[in-house]
């Protein structure tokens, strides 16, 4: 067959045992309602907190979750699948209930942002997608952040693409970057589909393309007449800036302005300051300067506390694969089944049974001043984070505009202890676990011992 | 207009510079041949060599290029973008030559993995896809072979689709890691797009949404009668285990095996040690044991060289976005322009100018001495690494099955000095730049220096 076919981010991009557990369901008919919640379980090094992000790519998935007609004729093939459950597979659509705090949320360990309330088999199946586009965003958005308050009032603008982790990556890097406050991205297609500010400079190979340095910035200059930002480092980057000085006047009388220079390598402070000598003894004091090179919020951080007169910041890689942090510690764990609270036990990795709820309570100064992980409707002070987004797999609503996340997100930082807000570690934020929570945690323990005494009872030793 | 209708790895899914130095070079008529390479400037901490992967996508890229009427339709709108440049890009197509090292050849810094030579406008539009495919599949790739190198003999499978970034990073780590030497991966669309093998076992949920953990086993192993694999850690690890032994013998009767068991958290190796006790006591001595939980190489070895009783090696999220080195510095650099060597001499950035091979010589044992990056054409010991692969934009020939690429480095590791294949850090490899290229730089050098004292004579001033 041909797998060509094969949707790149279709119901096959999944866990192969969600498959053979569905079949499992299927054949034992447990279609009950399940709940799954998603979370994190602990703050990478060097986090205070996490910024929800990937809600809209989540909902987009759940509700356009099908088998197409090749994938379905892929499993018929594969062996491990009999016919009846593949029919049933061709009629499965998402037909549950999501909660989840908004994108542009900030969050906490063992705070569920999202929870999926279906037929075990559907809650099961979405996991592995769910889980890939929720933890991405929410990375990058978490490590996007610190940038933003790392040079505030500085232009940002995301880099990233080329040594993202492929396309997906590279598109939906630039929406949480956005979302974190990002000026905008250079990936086109991220401005296209999402509306992001789409901003870009000149490559090296641009000027090494002409024999004459000067003659590419020429070039470059009338091929964007009113936005061009010449790089000045392919050669030596302060003859370079002489040369954007001696062309300033020429290009004005042709109507045109140079906007900004980028500088890419070697020391870029001392560049800088060399650079904005150069360009203000030449008359061009509204020429700004932009710096990239390998960057990441403590490089912003120490450029900026230095006193380098450098306006903005292209940030790359280091943030599109959050190098410091590549991953977070997440989990998509069922909490609940056919109305009865489940709890996940292993060693280091044990989870709060139940549907949940998380308030946040604030003090007379409006400062967030402690959360709480509840059961669902155990009453608790404060605001609830978590609202109803999906009901029959459709969603409720229009999802927010992209900017109202982004905006949601300044608001919460603003009323965030100022502590949490630097870039390095601060004591934790407190999130406490309610009365109600633990009381169904110890039930259920209480539940689980009794059942493991009776199994040594039964095998007629005991264990240590 | 309909963004949705914008293919989310199309031609828009490049940086925003490449669009606006298209233009300049379209107005200006510069449709020259141009030659960009890439490569890896340097290893990453702990790693004494790259797999190159990554090129089939690459060439998929590249024979598919165009621009679809939505995404002209978006440039048209955009503003920055003339008519007859949209018309242009209209036409567009890739129609240069690809030379590359195959996938799963071992190579170094400074060494070029894929030479394009195409008109320069194509070639330069393709630099943030090319980059974004080869770097993360070579990043993956060497990764993924230092599990090989750690466990050999042992069932290693991909389980890290829900933490990689995205759908494309999950789908093409799997790739990367089965070239690299893996046995399968989880990710089901990775078996259907790629012929990879598939594996699985159960999650927790399907154990929580029983009430009884025995009933769950036997369940599942009546779902999948040959090879299942069993959960255990779940509530407790050695009691799951007593458990797998109470239900063999009925299970037997079936005609049902089972064919292995999960550990996945907590102390791995006294887990297994104990749990091979139970299984061999209960005569079950041909159960596998598979264990997982945010599982690398360095674990992997260290489980290894305790004597642990584990089989198989379920490696996830620290695989698939190389968590200890999550990107490479990689860059695709323009090496030549209308026939004239080019080279970029940004600080601690600079490249090799001109279009170059690479050799790798052998000593009389057959193991691999030493590597030379040399001019096309100059003569030099040992075997060529690259190879044209594409040209009018047309592939020459199918790709190789990714079972050659995977022989191809298992062939490859087997002539590399041992040091090499050590997890920590050896004397480096030597690569030897041939006196051909040095003299083109030095020459490509004196032009500049002399370019740049005509700069300051011109400016009637002289600088450090």
């Amino acid at each position: 067959m041909n797998t060509d076919a094969l949707p790149p981010s279709g119901a096959l991009l999944t866990d192969f045992y969600q498959l053979t557990m569905l079949q499992a369901y299927f054949d034992r008919g447990m279609f009950a309602p399940a709940v799954f919640e998603f979370y994190v379980r602990e703050l990478p090094p060097r986090r205070n907190f996490l910024v929800a992000a990937g809600l809209a790519q989540a909902l987009d998935f759940l509700e356009g979750l099908r088998f197409e007609a090749a994938e379905l004729e892929w499993l018929s093939h594969h062996g491990a699948f009999r016919p009846d459950f593949v029919d049933y597979l061709a009629r499965l659509r998402f037909s549950g209930e999501v909660h989840a705090m908004p994108e542009g949320t900030v969050f906490f360990p063992n705070e569920p942002i999202l929870r999926v309330s279906a037929p075990l088999p559907e809650a099961q199946l979405v996991e592995s997608r769910l889980i890939n586009l929720l933890h991405f965003q929410t990375l990058i958005a978490s490590k996007a952040v610190r940038s933003v308050l790392a040079a505030p009032g500085r232009r940002l603008v995301d880099f990233g693409l080329r040594r993202a982790h492929g396309a997906e990556a590279g598109l939906l890097a630039a929406r949480a970057a956005y979302l974190a406050g990002f000026d905008g991205t250079a990936t086109v297609l991220a401005g296209a589909r999402f509306g992001i500010p789409l901003y870009g400079t000149m490559a090296h190979s641009f000027v090494q393309a002409h024999d004459d340095e000067a003659a590419a910035f020429e070039r470059f200059a009338h091929s964007l007449p009113q936005n061009a930002v010449l790089l000045l480092d392919t050669y030596d980057t302060e003859a370079a800036a002489e040369k954007v000085v001696r062309l300033a006047p020429r290009l004005r009388r042709a109507g045109i302005r140079v906007g900004g220079v980028r500088i890419d390598s070697g020391d870029l402070a001392a560049h800088a300051r060399r650079v904005r000598d150069i360009l203000d003894r030449g008359g061009l004091r509204d020429v700004t300067i932009f710096a990239s090179s390998n960057l990441d919020e403590d490089q912003l951080a120490r450029l900026l506390r230095d006193g380098s007169p450098i306006d903005g910041f292209g940030v790359g890689t280091r943030m599109d694969v959050s190098a410091d942090a590549p991953y977070l510690d997440c989990a998509y764990k069922l909490q609940e089944y056919a109305g009865r609270a489940r709890r996940k036990r292993s060693e280091g990795k044990a989870s709060w049974p139940g549907r949940k709820q998380v308030w946040r309570r604030y003090d007379a100064a409006g400062m967030a001043a402690g959360d709480a992980v509840a059961l669902e409707g155990e009453a608790q002070d404060g605001s609830a984070l978590i609202e109803p987004v999906m009901r029959g797999g459709r969603r409720l609503r229009p999802d927010p505009p992209l900017q109202a996340a982004r905006a949601r997100l300044q608001e919460q930082l603003s009323r965030l202890p100022s502590a949490l807000r630097s870039l390095d570690e601060a004591r934790p934020y407190p999130v406490e676990i309610s009365a109600g929570l633990k009381r169904l945690a110890q039930e259920f323990d209480a539940a689980a011992e009794l059942d493991q005494s009776q199994n040594r009872n039964h095998r007629g030793e005991s264990q240590a």
